[in-house]
Order: structure tokens, then sequence, then C-alpha cells
């Protein structure tokens, strides 16, 4: 069981760390004849991609992919397709400092109580970098379902930056790629962005939540009882670095919920097929597709690298001070949207394929 | 990829119907010579069993279970486990009408979509009858892990249900196994109870906040990146049914933090093993363990099968109305609670073994 | 990576002893829809069955298979299908000697040092009494190919036994199933017959060698480079007790033959299809199927278990002698024929559920 | 699945195609620590680089592996090591005629049915260039193996070339490294190089039979019934190109044999250790090493890149004829030995961790 690898049939093996040579993503399983080049996967890498305005780190990366295997005149050939990004502005010397300090609410004491190595130089491994081979992994996750479901969207969008929401009465799915924070909210955009710029001002930080809306599954994805659909997209996110929560559908509100008001009645559509009034289900009853949108949610912590001194120990022990100097997010979150994208594309492909696999594609018919 | 198992070394598959001849799980991957008996599983099945007070489904159930293998002379092998639980009581009689017609809120729809067949007697596999055999598996690795961490403890507890919460400050540890809820406070316990006999009576039905805590763990547990140690409790979580979020530590609350406030300062213990500020990591950075309590905490939704009628349809797609009389639970995650504790108990048991598997148990020393 | 599971969508797990309660067999990953009873699979387990005649151990079993779950009005619900089969002769006083002793040739001495602990009673997990819950699976495997790849024949025969050899110029399918070798050839049972009578009389066992013949297949099976067809049946095959060597198609003898003998060359047949010259290849190229007859081929070994006496140790390491007196088979191979044919049945199936998994079945059209 | 990985905890993910821009191996589950460089791996694939002498394919490849993650301070890190090899002698002119023929005995024909599209380019996925990433995968498991086996010893050599054989009385262990068959009997080299020599200016090609002898294993490794160490090992062998028969201690050969003349008898040895009186089982019983040498052999068929023309068909679908004029070599089982190596380092490293994964290394004693 590859502990750095995550899917049933369409496999992910991520690979690399902040500062080595290079990252990247090993993906087996995708089908044959899929349409994709370098150009289709750097669209998503440039969405998550570091410096693109203020409230992203200044760390300068092209995260320039390339395909090294698996494609060929264009198009997938079922063969493992290795995806490497190049690590261009390492600076390491930013890093020098915490050689010997454990970072308060980074994996720096816990990489060194396990392994009894670590490479510091960024985080190494568990830097927020290896997410960039998980986008381009997601990359070819979107292009394969392009072609076996031509109706699935995927959308990442950003409900909640610290205290403050979205209005869900103003949410606007056209808004979403106008403002840097991913927010359906236009009224939102200028008070986060007035509430980040203070915060980042500050050396501070602050968490954020994230939805995503996958629209246009087919019925019947997902495989009871330890591989639902739900469980597989909850493990996708909780992977993510930061993620400390994840809900679907109605999720922990659930808890305070009645049977009366909490189950979607059942209805037949004019198109003869099944339709809920209402989707407190996020889309799944018994880890299985309903064909209604799926809707997973998650939080994100704010990253502990801040500008006021926090209290920590050497790793011989000693008790010391650290102030994160390098050059950071005031909210992860933003980065978070295109990556929690690409982890429920590379979920609903892999899927799709174990669904097919097994049933053929066989549904039992309603009405 | 088995779908009806979880697991990396410890690996455990369950099987079975609500109304088939018996359900169970084949665990493999367990040490060898770890003293078992079937007396010693029945106390955790015991506590998830169905009909001990009127807050429980009636269904009479005696959930005795069988080793038919994998244990000899009272220790097991290091061969598969076959755990088997006979149903007694399966009463099809009640759940007859459910046969052409799809539940609001439960599985029957999608089972029939995906598979075009469905054992409609009880939910069949969808049940959650199937986590009795969860709860077995559980036994048995909290028996490996009382060999091998003798001081860890899993316990499991209701911190919500409905709109009533416990008071912190008021938690006892002693207190949660003397009240049907596993609440660990007593005055709230008084409130819930005439909560719950009101909506008993009422035929209604009301989700539940549960938290499970892990104490005793040693630092290093956890496989990074996609089997890191809160993913897999997530996932373990998230696929017991009713589930709909999941979070470790601060949660979903993380969102709203800023980093200032949710970062854990880390200090020396007089022992010299580090100690932290605070537990806002719920006891897991970068997906590894820090040595402190693992808090990882679910809603379960309420259930659905309520005296209520609610409008769905038929398999031939006529409109229609349902009221589910049978024997349930007015609040199912009463019964989530050992169920939790066992799969907590899985996957802790799950990575001590992958951890010295990879890494021998060697620990990187601090001081 | 559960080591008693084999497959990678249609997954077999078994569990159980040769003198525990039960053994069986947990299959995942079965497509939906399939009809199937225990009769049906019966008939399979009934052909492994021992006591049959003189030349297998007259142990008596009824070696009768229950099916526990998964299986709804006569079909299969794509959900976990348990089969378990009792074990009623269990008679263990017969193995009383083999506490102490470790017998040669057997796994005694093996699973002890592995493990610390061994049910020493019938060889324990070790024993081939497990090969029924082979055959029981398997017997799901041919039940799904029947709907899937109805003109897929799968055949399993003994070639060789010990010293004599079949003359494949006499090669006759109907006669397999006549002889209680599972011999194609006539001429050679009166031959084999006289010769295992004089071993059994002798207390002596012999080895012998299997071959199965899948045919039918259709081309485009297996996964690269792992995952290939032919890896896959070695694996199956060589997990067989006694198994100590594989071939597929030309096998060990291609070692000493020249390009221009061993290479297959390709016609277009009169429907359009590939056409070979000949079959060296043995059905499988570059690990996939070429759609000619799928033949592999395997060695078993003769049975330590013999009535000369034969030198070993004591678990206290005191040198002494063991005769097994066991009820036992002369030529343990004969049995292994249905369990072969039962592990090539898993294995196709498991490969025609992952390829229409990966490719959805699209074939690359010639001419 | 992964069908591109083997293994269960150190696991081997190849990727890349021989005309493509790289290939390597993504290998994940390394314990930290181990001592490792791009020279110490390079060492392990100069021995299987192409055009070192003129009975290997004159293809001019480097085969410079670079190490793109999981070492860092020339130490594993614990977290996945990217192992990366360019093409760079890809002379792809050479190729041009096989984009639209299929080559007879290779895997031309069936990667064509199965994903519709196929790098034609030297073979593709299906070259066995890709066993380059094996070797330095190989290399990694080595280097572990040195760490926490010191003895253990892992030897590759030739013990068949076509209708010639070793004389086993000849066997010289130190002989291997100093001809350029890897063969151990100094006798056979004059005559094998003869052999090969009229053989490859003739244009032909000859199979070859490799032996691999890992000496030093402790006893206990493999897990029974489906991750038993002769299991694993014959499949990593059978999935090496032109594999086509694997078997284990005495082998096919055990098929002639009588139980009296198999068995291998137990006695003490001075150290208090278990010693056989031989070696019939290739040092495994029931799946699990017993402290002896473990000994696995395979044929490799001869290639049919030959110059003989042979008859084939198009992609249309039309007769034709060809003839490989590639830089192929007339004996690829020679290539086949430090891969064969490989494979075989890798299987021991994985069950050394799954051993104790489970078992925590303890140890059943005798004596």
């Amino acid at each position: 069981m590859s502990v750095n690898t995550f899917g049933h049939l369409f496999r992910v093996t991520t690979w690399g760390e902040s500062h080595g040579p290079a990252l990247g993503a090993t993906v087996d399983g995708c089908p044959p004849g899929i349409p994709i080049s370098e150009a289709d996967l750097q669209v998503w890498l440039d969405r998550r991609k570091p410096g693109q305005n203020k409230f992203t780190t200044q760390r300068r990366e092209d995260d320039a992919v390339e395909i090294l295997s698996g494609v060929f005149e264009g198009r997938t050939t079922g063969t493992p397709i290795q995806l490497m990004i190049r690590n261009t502005d390492q600076r390491s010397k930013d890093y020098g400092d915490i050689a010997e300090k454990f970072r308060p609410g980074h994996a720096d004491i816990t990489y060194w109580q396990k392994y009894g190595i670590r490479d510091y130089r960024g985080g190494g491994r568990s830097s927020a970098r290896e997410t960039a081979a998980r986008v381009a992994a997601g990359g070819i996750a979107r292009a394969a379902l392009a072609e076996l479901v031509p109706g699935m969207t995927i959308t990442g969008y950003m409900v909640g930056m610290g205290e403050h929401q979205i209005d869900r009465s103003s949410f606007d799915w056209d808004e979403i790629g106008r403002n840097p924070f991913w927010c359906p909210d236009a009224d939102a955009v200028a008070v986060w962005s007035d509430y980040l710029e203070g915060l980042r001002k500050a050396g501070e930080s602050v968490g954020a939540m994230i939805e995503v809306t996958v629209s246009g599954s087919p019925a019947g994805l997902g495989a009871p009882v330890y591989g639902k659909l739900d469980t597989d997209l909850a493990a996708a996110m909780m992977s993510i670095n930061a993620v400390k929560g994840v809900e679907i559908g109605e999720g922990m509100a659930a808890a305070r919920l009645r049977g009366s008001e909490n189950a979607d009645e059942i209805f037949r559509g004019n198109d003869g097929a099944p339709v809920f009034s209402s989707n407190h289900a996020g889309g799944i009853l018994g880890g299985i597709s309903t064909g209604q949108d799926i809707v997973v949610r998650f939080a994100v912590k704010p990253t502990s690298s801040i500008l006021t001194p926090r209290k920590t120990i050497t790793k011989s022990g000693e008790p010391t001070e650290i102030v994160t100097k390098g050059r950071h997010d005031p909210c992860v979150g933003i980065r978070a949207v295109p990556v929690a994208e690409a982890m429920a594309a590379c979920v609903m492909l892999d899927h799709l394929l174990l669904d097919r696999g097994q049933t053929g594609g066989i549904r039992g018919p309603i009405g």
C-alpha cells in the first residue's frame, strides 16, 4: 500500500520536496486515447502558482510541467504518465534557521520524530508545494472526464475567510474566476481584500473554508462500504496540507437537525429521472452518487508561518523562539482551491472507472 | 482494491447484509501471539447491541460473535481471523413495503441505480447492522494494541445531540459509561433524556456529534502524504453510516482562526519529551502523531426513518409516500460511539504496524 | 496489502485452517446480477473433494458450501459474497505427533519460526484444505464469466505424473472428465493407475505436471507491466500448495529455442481477426492476451507425507524421526487440477473487469 | 491497484517508454536513513547498460540515473524516491517500419488491440528498456538490505543458453563477473561465446536460463497464502520481458520426483539453528523462507527481432513480411541477469519490511 499514492484504478503517486531539484506525479491507470498536452495542464497549474498577487507567497516558480511518458502524439496511451515540475526558485538561505528549530504548527517535529532525518528546506516533503503535483494530475483527470462525462463540471470556491462568510443569496458562479479569492460573492470580495491586506501587513495569517461542487455526475458512482464516494472525497481533501475538517452536503450541521428537516424527498423529473426536493445529502446516499450536485466543504487552518515570535524547542531540546520570515501566504486557503478541484477530479474519474469495471456501467432503471 | 476493505497492513473486510443469514469481518494482518477470545470481543459488541434501552432500535439481536479462524489455543496465529455474527431476529415482514419504494435519505435508490438489484430487507448491505462487524474487528485491534502500546486508551463519547451540546467544563471521563448516551457531562444527560424521549414519541429523529480521543499514542504514527493519520481517521469515520462531516482537533472552526491563535507552541517536558501549550492540531501535524491526545469528531445525520410521511417514488417511477414503521433509533448517533472507537482502534493499530514496517520503530531523538 | 487476498478488482480473501470450525472465501468486486446458487458452486467443490477414490486422501469432508452474503433472490448484488465450508471430519488425533516435530518438506518449521505460534492440526493454515475456498470462489468467477464472455472455457488436466507423460498426439478433451487423474490421454490412464497404486501401497508419493487452457478469451486482457496476465496467472498458480514452477506457452523450453523457431507468425483469419501460425507464446504477448488459447502449466512436488521415516528435529531442537501416518494423497497434483482451474477463472474475470475499467472495453481495430 | 507498481510496502512504480524523453522509477516506502548516491545506483545500471560488448544491442545509452527526490544529504528520508534516466540515443528512424506492421512475438499487436493507440517507437512501454528503471530501484533495495541484513547476497547468473548448459560441478561464483554472460562455468564461456557469435552473424537469436541465488536470508520472510515469498518472486521474474517460465528450487523437475527423493530432512546445526540435508525446496516452505539459499530460476525466450523475414499483418489487416533491422541482442537473457537481481532485491526488502510490520521481527525459537 503505497502511502504516497491515492486512487483505486486512476492512481496518482506524488513525489518530491519543496527544495529538491523537482517534484511531480506518476499517474497510472488513465484511459487511453485522451487528448492532452503540457499546455492543457499548465492552465490548471497557473491557477495554483505562487506569486500571482500580493495575497500569495512571493516565491517565484514557473511551475512549468513536463510530460515525460504515457502520452504519444497528443493522446494518452494507457501507460503511466510522468508529470515533472522543476523547482527553480529554491532560495534555501531563507530556511537556514529551521534546520535546528521545530516550527510550531508545522510537520518539522513529527517528521523528525518519525524518520530521524528530515529535509528541512522549506518543509521538504511536507511543504504545500507538493500540491502542485496534484494539480497536474488533476489536469489529466479533467481531460479524461471531459471525454467520458462531457457535462461534468468541478468548481471550487472559497465560502469563508476567517470571521467573514459569503452571502449565499449573492452566489454568482461567474464571479469565482474574477477575484484572487475564488470567491463567488462579489460583495464579499472587497471586504475580504481589505481584511486580508490588514492581516498580511501585520504578519498574521487566517483560516478559510472552501467548497467544491461537482455538477453533472451520473448517479451510481461510489463503492460501498469503504470506498464510498464521500469517504474517498473526505480522504482526498483531508490529505491536503492544513485541512482540519471535511463535510459533505449538510455536513457538521446535520448533527443539529431533525429527521424531518434533513431528508431529501424524491420526485420524478420531467425526463423521468429522479429529482430531489433538496440536497442535504450533498449528492451522495449510502456512499453512492444520486445524480445531484456533489458538495464537499473543508476547513483550512491558518498557517503557522507568522511574524509573531512563537515558543519552540531545538533538536537538542533547548527552549527557543522562532519567527518565520520566509515568503508565505497570509491565507493558504486561497491556493487550496485549485488543489481541491484537482483532488475532486481525480476521485470522480477513479470512481467512474471503478464503477464501469464492476458493473459495466449498467444502471437499474426507474420507471 | 477491495472496496469492502480498509487498512494498509491490519486489514478488515466486512461482509453481510441486515437480513441475510450472517454478517462478519475478515481480519488479515493481525500480529501473532495476541491473546483473544470470543468473550473479549463480546464486551465491545454488547456496547453497540440494539434493544438495550428505549433509545435504540427494539430489534432483538444477540450479536454473538464466533471466531472461525486465526486463533489457536487463545492466541492469534497471524493468519486471517474470521468473525461471524448470525442474524437471528430478521422479522423481514417489517420491511415488505420498501421493496418497491425508495426511502428518502436512504441508500435504496442509489443501490438500485448502481447495481440494478438490491437486497431491500432492512437496507441490505447499507444497513447500519454492518457496523457490528466493525466493532468485532475493533475488538481484535484493541487486544493487539493492549499488547503493543499498553498505555493507549481509545474513548468515544457524544458531545452534542440535536440542539444540545455538552458543557466542556463539566467533562467527566467516568460519566461516559454511566448513561445511555455515552455523554461525558452528567448535567446534560437528564436534558438529553427528556429531549430524546420527546422526539421518540413523536416518531422523530435527531442528529448527533461524536468525539473520539486516543490517549497514549506514541509520536511518529501516520504516513504522509496520502496515508496520513488524520486522512485515514477521517476516511474511517466518514465510512460509518450517516456520517456527514469529520474534523481533527480544532476542525471546521480552524477556518475562523488566525495563525497566532491556532499554533500550538512547543516546550520541553520534565521527562525530556516535547510538550505543547495547546492541542489545536488534535495530536497530528503533517499527518503524523505528535504524542498528544488525538482528537477526531464527526457529525451523524438524523435517520430518515421517521413516522412522518415523506414523498418518494416507486421503482416504476410512480409518486408515492412512505412512512417507516420499522424498529428504529431516534438518535442513531448513540450506537455510532462504539463503532467509532472500533474504527479508531483499527486505524491506530494499522499505523503502528505500517510505521514499524518502514522505520523499524526508530525515532529521531530530541535532546 | 492483504496477503491472504488476491486479485485487483475481483478480489478473493481466503480464511480458515484445516482443523478449525470452518474455512471460506470473502469475494469482493463481483459484478451484480450474476445468477448463482450453492448448488452451482457445489459442482466445482465436488471435483476437488477428498475421499472420492483410492488415489486421494480418505479424509471425509462434505465440503458443503454455504453462501452467507452478497446473493439475493439467486443473483449477486455486487456486495461481498461470503462462502463458508464447515470442517466436519477433523479427527485431530491423527495429528498429535506433529505438535512437537517439524515435518520435512512442510511449512511446520517456517510457520513456527515466523509467527512463534502455529496451529499444527493438519497443517493449520498451510494445509491444502485452504484450496477448497479457492474452488468455491472460482465458481463465482466462472458464473460471472459465463455471463460476460459466454464462449470462454477453462479446462485443467494432468499432463505428467512422475516419470510418465501424456502423448500429445492422443490428446482428447472428452477423456479428461472420465478418469480420476483428469488425464486427456486414455492410453496413459491405465499406466498411471497401476503406477500410482504401486506408489500408494508403498506409502510413497509422486509429483505431477498440470496444464490449464483458457479458450475463447478476448484479445486485450492483461495490464502491463506488473499486472501482466501471465504474471498474475503465474502468481496464482505458484500460490497453490506444493507448486514449484510455472510456465506459459513454450515455458522453460523457450530457453533452448532460437528466435526463428519461437515466434508465432501473424495472419488474417477469415473473419478478419488475426490468427497465428503457432502458439509458442501461450496466448499472451507483452502481458496481454492475443485471443489465442492461454496455456499455463505448473509442477506440483510430491507430498512429503510418506510412510518412510524422515529425519527431523523437535521444537526443542532434539533430533528425531517422523512418519506421517495421516490420510494423505499419493499424488496431490490430482486435486490441484480443479484448484488451478478456479485460480485461472478468478484471474480471467479480474482482468476482464480491470480492462473494462480502464479502457471501457474499446479495442484497437485491425483491418 | 496500480498495475505499473509492484511490492507491498517497498513499492516501485516504473514509468516511461523506450523512445520518450525519459524513464524511471518512483520508489515509495524505503526505510529512512539509508546511505545512497547516484554513483551507488550507477554501478548496477552499468551492468545492464546496452552496447558494452558485441553480444548486446549497440544502442548507446549512458543510462545515467538522477535522484530527484527522497534523498537528503546522502541518506533516504522515508519519502518517495524518484529515479530518472534520460533517453539519449533514440534514433527513432530505425523503427519507422513498425508503425504499421505488428512484429511477431512482440507486444505490438496486443497493445494496439487493448489500447487502440501505441507508441510504436522501439516498442514503447513494452520495450525491455523499462527494465533499466527496475535496476535503479533494485539499487535502492540493495542499499537498504545492506543496512538491515548485512550478510545477505543476491547473485544472478546464466545457467543455460540455447542448447548449452553449465556444468554444475564447475560452478565458480568468482567466474560470474568475469565474462559477458554472467556465466559461473569458465569452460562454458568459450563455447557460449563461439555459439552466440555464430548466431549473431546469422541474425538469429536464442533463449536463456537464468538463476538467482539469495544467500543469508533470515528464516521467516514471506506472507502466506497469496503473498508467499515464492509467489512474489515468481511474479517479479515473470513480469520481466520475454520470461516464459519460473521455478523455485527443484522447480518443474519436482513433477518427476517421488516424495522420498524430494523432501529435505532437518537437522540441528552447530550453532543450534536448523540445517537441511538438501535444498529441493529452494529455501522456501509454505511460502516462508527457511534460512537456506533461496533459488529462483527462469527462462527467457529468444527475441523475435531477427533478420529472417517473418510473416505478419499491418494495422489495416494486410498480409506482409517484416525483418527487424534495429540494434538488438542475440541473447536478451544476458541483460536479464542484473534485472532479475534487482527484482529479487526488491522482493526481499519488501518482505523484510512486511514481516517486521506484522510480527515485529519476533521469531519462534527452536531449541
